[in-house]
């Protein structure tokens, strides 16, 4: 039954196992067909769906686009191809000879020499109608057909790039990326809104914890990261991170992706904020770049007036001033505020907003903060009266604050000093004790590291 | 108080803040440094951790690590700068000149002209021991030092590497990037393995469900990207998955990272298992030419004898048989299995290691399994008795299935019979009720997508 013979059929290659169909003309994606330089009439088969027809008497126009750019590319066809099943949102193969296009409005078009509809669309019952712009509350409605819509493509083809030029920026400064847990037993940030993590009740598990431990989702990576921060000088992550925030805002999501980094024997500020100026100019040009078309339509219907701000912001150099001179000019204010700035108080969003204004639309880092608003571990710059931390905080306009970071306390005496005065020590001891005692939670006294750089995409992307 | 020379010096650029010290000689990575060519004594500074001392009457060798290459760098000193501080496990900022090294061992050295220890270490505290190769077992207890080992060091570097040669992959490919959620209300696989999220007892929310809903850790970002499939051609997601199996086993996690991608209008598995065996020698090769000593390092202590496997996967083509064929090799089988190959069962890991052993240790696609033991929705390849669907899996020597693919069944009939069969048919309508009745779920009837990239890390990684 089973022999030598059937056994060499059986171990064909893949590349060489039979193509069920005669061969195709070459598959390009819509963006490919756009970008087409020198087009001699190469025959290709683009796939997508059907954006708008538009039937004369001896041509059919036809706009396909397959969610690989903004642009759809126009298809012309002889009108004997017209049929009622070529309709907006049906989903075609088009096989054709790619030519330049005799209008102004494309360089390139595509003659059909045949049309496939792969599956046809009831135009009365598709809730999106042609040319029309829906509103986003409508288009909530429909989840699973909205990123058909030319603004969720948008945002979702920049949100792609963002998230590339970002893993690209830090792999290119010689970081390593960290996974770092997303189910953990730490409350990192101690800011009480966790969502806790168990076993679905279908199963049934004799222990009262699945992990031993209460298990949560994580806030933040940094402790993790602090860690392998003892031994790569540069490491960053970037996954999702949650808050149990019972808010609806747009600031205060469930479940946001966050980028952070730590770096090993920093000297100085300044080393930090090079470090977020790179990561927001280099991928905001990436973005810039690589989508100009999705960025223009955000610029054009989401967030008018942006274009001009964004460039203003790529060219300059941002800007650093420090709380106390911050403080100043809030005081100097002609402009009323709901609360009063005050040295020692929190900046709030109506500070924010009036800051950067007053700095020219330009980011700018406010730095040196007072000790009392920032936690134990930021490095005390032992400047009394008026006793600040070295961190830094980036505010961008129209976004409010987008990075943050710190210079980590090294000195262990005054460490001990600050745990004592929040009455952490206990909590210290014990943690140390829990790491053998036997060696220091920061064995390097210029271990000072990058605290945070929270980049909230969704932010970054309404930024454009 | 607050005039204009004020504001001056307020809004001073980023770039030319004052500079906390002298200007310091260019720092260097470990691996800039000893990938630097026609060294001329170039000044530099070099950071890092001590990894061996060595004092001799006149000379003192010092090997400094610092995450970024598994390799050291080798600094000689005057026997001047001795100091029982310089130990192994201190931190140290080195600056002198980097020469070519007259020792074989390594093309380049550092001269030391100053040496200053950042931070000390208690070697007879310090839990690793100079030149010892510590058990993974035994490194478990200190997960805050373990990275600083070779073999950790390299496990992480190697993921790092895998992670970004994943992402260029698939961006080359031209697929969107999609962060599919991590919190979600369904159950894409419905195995009952599911961990649930509710915000921790800390925080009051009055109805039952923070999200309405009862909310999960996803399994599978499938659903989601099916969806995204329907406006983009090529999607893909890399993201954390989640698992309530209460199993210690290293295939079993709670929590890992899993690649899925859907393709639209794919016209034959071949598409896919092009797709799937690209992905994996490109990522492979990454990982082989960015960090060759990492790799080695792995066949030497991890997994010896992986060497020679790996260039003979990367060089072949990959195999591909059918599931009824494999049955029929496994029948023939001069070995016994625990459990009986049989048509219409599925194959088990003892099952899958004879084949691909039979396979010459080359990877191997099994394709067209039976109907009965796949998904409602995977094509039916209508080919009975022995009825099968259009799936794939890759089985791969040393790991066993490491990714599973397949069209999905678009012939709306042929769809209701299955879910009909399945009882599943209310549950469908329901939801097509829900997607507002008005148009089908996948409207593309050659919308075969590509199901389950499933690529899971840690084994990659251990596969090296």
């Amino acid at each position: 039954m089973f022999g030598a013979r059937y056994l060499i059929r059986a171990l064909r290659p893949c590349s060489s196992a039979p193509c069920p169909r005669h061969k195709p003309s070459a598959r390009l994606s819509v963006r490919d067909a756009l970008g087409a330089q020198n087009t001699k009439g190469e025959r290709v088969k683009v796939q997508g769906w059907i954006r708008s027809v538009r039937s004369q008497k001896e041509v059919l126009f036809l706009h396909i686009n397959d969610g690989s750019s903004l642009e759809s590319l126009q298809v012309v066809a002889d009108s004997s191809f017209d049929s009622r099943e070529l309709a907006f949102g049906s989903s075609v193969e088009v096989q054709g000879q790619l030519v330049k296009s005799p209008s102004k409005k494309q360089d390139v078009e595509l003659k059909a020499e045949k049309i496939e509809v792969v599956g046809n669309c009831d135009a009365k019952a598709f809730p999106f109608k042609y040319k029309e712009r829906h509103p986003l509350e409508y288009l909530r409605q429909y989840p699973h057909l909205r990123c058909r819509t030319n603004a969720l493509g948008s945002i979702l083809r920049v949100r792609s790039e963002a998230t590339a030029a970002i893993h690209s920026f830090f792999k290119d400064s010689g970081f390593v990326h960290i996974h770092t847990p997303i189910i953990t037993s730490n409350d990192c940030e101690g800011a009480g809104e966790l969502f806790q993590v168990e076993p679905s009740s279908k199963i049934k598990v004799p222990e009262k914890n699945f992990f031993n431990v209460p298990a949560f989702l994580t806030v933040s990576g940094q402790l993790h990261l602090e860690v392998m921060s003892g031994a790569f000088t540069q490491v960053f992550t970037f996954g999702p991170t949650f808050r149990a925030e019972n808010s609806q805002s747009r600031r205060h999501l469930a479940e946001f992706y966050m980028v952070e980094a730590e770096i090993s024997f920093v000297e100085s500020l300044q080393d930090l904020m090079q470090v977020m100026e790179g990561l927001f100019k280099t991928a905001t040009m990436t973005v810039l770049s690589n989508c100009p078309e999705d960025v223009e339509l955000c610029h054009k219907f989401i967030a008018p007036g942006q274009k001009d701000r964004l460039e203003h912001m790529l060219k300059n150099n941002f800007l650093i001033i420090s709380y106390t001179e911050a403080i100043e000019i809030l005081k100097q204010a002609s402009q009323n505020f709901t609360f009063t700035p005050e040295w020692g108080v929190d900046l709030h969003t109506e500070h924010e907003k009036y800051l950067v204004k007053h700095c020219g639309n330009i980011p700018v880092f406010v730095i040196n903060y007072p000790l009392a608003l920032k936690p134990f571990y930021m490095r005390d710059n032992e400047d009394g009266p008026q006793h600040t931390v070295a961190a830094a905080d980036l505010l961008v306009p129209g976004v409010g604050e987008l990075f943050g970071g710190s210079l980590r306390e090294e000195r262990f005496h005054l460490l001990e000093q600050r745990l004592a005065r929040s009455g952490l020590t206990e909590a210290y001891q014990w943690k140390r004790k829990q790491q053998q005692k036997s060696f220091r939670l920061f064995p390097q006294s210029t271990l000072w590291t990058l605290e945070k750089l929270a980049c909230n995409l969704t932010a970054t992307t309404f930024l454009f």
